[in-house]
């Protein structure tokens, strides 16, 4: 397979592993409620999350790299709707 | 840095977003109630999972690799638990 390939396969992964985390956001976002969101399992995927982007630059791995800021910014809304509606 | 201390990296993060799924698993177990999951997310997360094996692979990540395959026998028992409880 080329490069090129293999980047595709790990963009689809990504976008579905990361998208899974959009309706959480949506939910709480029209709810106001996150009774059901633990704040310290969101924080310790934070700092998973940190160190998934660190890993998947110094391995070269855009898909690695993309899908994981993408996944940290869900994360830190997440967690902002956490705060803020508590 | 060397592999070795990437891959340190790597699976410092997989333990860190992998084990943010076991209070899930032990909820559902627990309280035999899933109605906070969303069978349609899990099924879609689980192919992301597998994706990302086949992507860690063709890239030769043990991080990528070893952290999806957690991940997906984590969620095959969600689903199995949602399927059993519902």
């Amino acid at each position: 397979m080329t490069p090129l390939q293999i980047e595709l396969i790990g963009m689809f992964a990504a976008v579905l592993t990361t998208s899974a985390f959009i309706p959480q956001v949506y939910k709480i976002w029209k709810t106001k409620i996150s009774d059901g969101v633990s704040l310290s399992m969101y924080l310790s995927m934070l700092i998973g999350v940190v160190s998934w982007c660190v890993y998947g630059y110094l391995i070269g791995s855009p898909s690695v790299l993309i899908a994981n800021i993408v996944a940290g910014l869900l994360q830190i809304m997440i967690i902002y709707f956490k705060l803020k509606f508590k």
